[in-house]
C-alpha cells in the first residue's frame, strides 16, 4: 500500500504525477494520491478579491485564516478545480480515479478548532470563525471498497468536523494520517522543492536521509511548510509507517524517482 | 429505487431538499440525488469578470457556451461548491452522502459535441472550442457499490467523454438517463417554478398531468428551461420510468409534495 502526496504550490505538474500513479497501478500497487491546492486557492482568491490572509499560532505555525466564505473558495479550488484535473487526466490514462474530499463519506474526520490563538502584530487573539481542524480518523470502508473494485481514489481537503462542518485541513499532515490508517509501507510526499534542505538556497544541502532519532534535529532544521511536512512524516512513522520519502514534484516520473530514494528519506 | 434532480437556479433551498432525503433513504428508499448549479456558476463567472455567454443551437436549444476557462468555473461552482454543500447538510443530518461528478470513476460519461452550430445575431456560426455534450452512460456499478453500503451518491455535472475530457452536460438529461439506468420507478425533477405552466406569468395555469401521448403538446407548451425537462421526462418515461413529476423546489417538503402529485406529473 502506498498514500502520495502531491502539493498544491505554484508550478507544481499534474502530467507526471498521473503517467507515475497509471505505471504503479498497472503493476498492481495499491495506491492512494492525496493532493493540495493552496496556490490555486490564493490565486482565486485573489482574483475574487478576498486575498488570502495567514495567520501564525502561537506555536509559530502559519495557517490560511478560513471563514465560512474562504472556506467556498477553498472547496472550489480544491475539490472542483484540482481534484477533477487529477481525476480527468488520470481518467485519461487509463486509471479509473475516483475524487473525494473529506466530507465525502466521511472519507476524512477531525475536529475543528473551536478558537485559535493567533499572533498578529506582535499581539495575542483568539479567532472564533475559523474553519481550520486536523484530521483524526480516516474511513477505511470507503476507500477499501473502492480499491477492492478497481478504483484509484484521489482525496484532498476540506476534511469534515465530528459536528458535519466542513473543515480546512493540512493535506501533509492529513496524508500521514491517512498512511497510517491503511497502513501503507510507504508515504510519498512530492512538493516544488528537492525535499529537506539545510540551507533554502542551496538545493546541494539535501539532508538524504534522516532516521527515526534524528526527528528532532530535522523539525529544528525544517522551515516553512517543510516543518509541517516533517511532523506528517513523524505522525506517519510513529503509526507505523515504514517510510516516508519527500521528493520533488518537479522531476521527470517524481513518485517512481521519489521511491528510489531521491528526495529525503525518513525511516 | 428513487432519482430527485434538484435545480441550480437562483433561491433553491438546500436545506428542505436535504431534510426529505433524510427521511425517504431513512424510510429505506433507495436514492440518488442529483443537483445543478447554473445561478452559482453564473455568479462566480460574472465575479470573475468573465459573464456566461449563453448560445441558441440551430434547433432552438439555449445552453452555456464553455470553453475550457469556463469549463473550470463550471467544476468549481458545481463540484466544489454547490455539491460539498448538499454534502456538507446531508451529513449534518445523519445521510453518509458521497459526492460525486460524472468524472469520479465515469459515472457518467456520453460523447462531446465535436462542434456545435449555434445562431448568434442571427447569423450561424460553428463553434468548435466548446466542451459540452451529453451523458448516454451511467456507470451503475459504482453507484450501487455505493448504495449497498449504505452511502447515498449526490450527483452532478460535469461528465465525462468517451475521450475522458470533462464536459458540460444538462443536469436534467443526465438525471432522465440516470433513472433509466438505476430502474428508478420516479423521477422527481424540482426547480423554482411550480411545474409545467400554460403561462409564465400564471401559477395557476399548472399542468397537473401529462399522459405519454400527450408528451408533444407538453414540448409545445414548455418555454426555455423547462422544455430541456420535459425532453428529460420524455427519455425517462420512453426507458422505462414509471412517473416523472416536475415539482416546486420551494415548498417545505419539495420532494415530498411532489411524490404526492404537487406539480406537473408526467406517465
Amino acid at each position: 500500500m502506498l498514500v502520495v502526496k502531491v502539493g498544491g504550490g505554484e508550478g507544481i505538474p499534474i502530467d507526471a504525477v498521473c503517467q507515475d500513479v497509471r505505471d504503479l497501478t498497472q503493476q498492481g500497487e495499491r495506491l492512494i494520491l492525496v493532493h493540495g491546492a493552496s496556490h490555486e486557492t490564493n490565486v482565486l482568491s485573489e482574483a475574487l478579491g478576498k486575498p488570502p490572509r495567514f495567520v501564525t499560532s502561537v506555536s509559530g505555525m502559519q495557517s490560511r485564516y478560513t471563514d465560512r466564505e474562504t472556506l467556498m473558495l477553498f472547496c472550489m479550488a480544491y475539490v472542483g478545480k484540482l481534484n477533477k484535473l487529477f481525476v480527468e487526466r488520470l481518467q485519461q490514462l487509463g486509471v479509473n480515479a475516483v475524487g473525494l474530499c473529506g466530507a465525502d463519506g466521511r472519507s476524512m474526520e477531525g475536529t475543528r478548532k473551536a478558537a485559535i490563538k493567533v499572533v498578529e502584530d506582535g499581539k495575542r487573539r483568539v479567532l472564533r470563525d475559523d474553519f481550520t481542524g486536523r484530521v483524526e480518523r480516516v474511513n477505511m470502508g470507503l476507500l477499501t471498497l473502492l480499491l477492492d473494485n478497481g478504483y484509484t481514489p484521489v482525496l484532498c481537503p476540506p476534511a469534515l468536523s465530528y459536528e458535519s462542518e466542513i473543515i480546512n485541513v493540512d493535506g501533509d499532515r492529513a496524508a500521514a494520517v491517512l498512511a497510517v490508517a491503511c497502513k501503507a509501507e510507504t508515504l510519498v510526499m512530492l512538493s516544488n522543492v528537492p525535499g529537506l534542505l539545510r540551507d533554502l538556497d542551496d538545493t546541494d544541502s539535501l539532508v538524504r536521509c534522516v532516521e527515526r532519532d534524528q526527528l528532532d534535529a530535522a523539525m529544528d532544521i525544517a522551515q516553512g511548510r517543510m516543518k509541517k511536512k516533517v511532523m506528517g512524516a513523524r505522525e506517519a512513522l510513529e503509526g507505523g509507517v515504514g517510510t516516508v520519502i519527500l521528493g520533488d514534484a518537479r522531476l521527470e516520473q517524481p513518485i517512481r524517482r521519489a521511491l528510489q530514494g531521491c528526495g529525503t528519506v525518513l525511516r
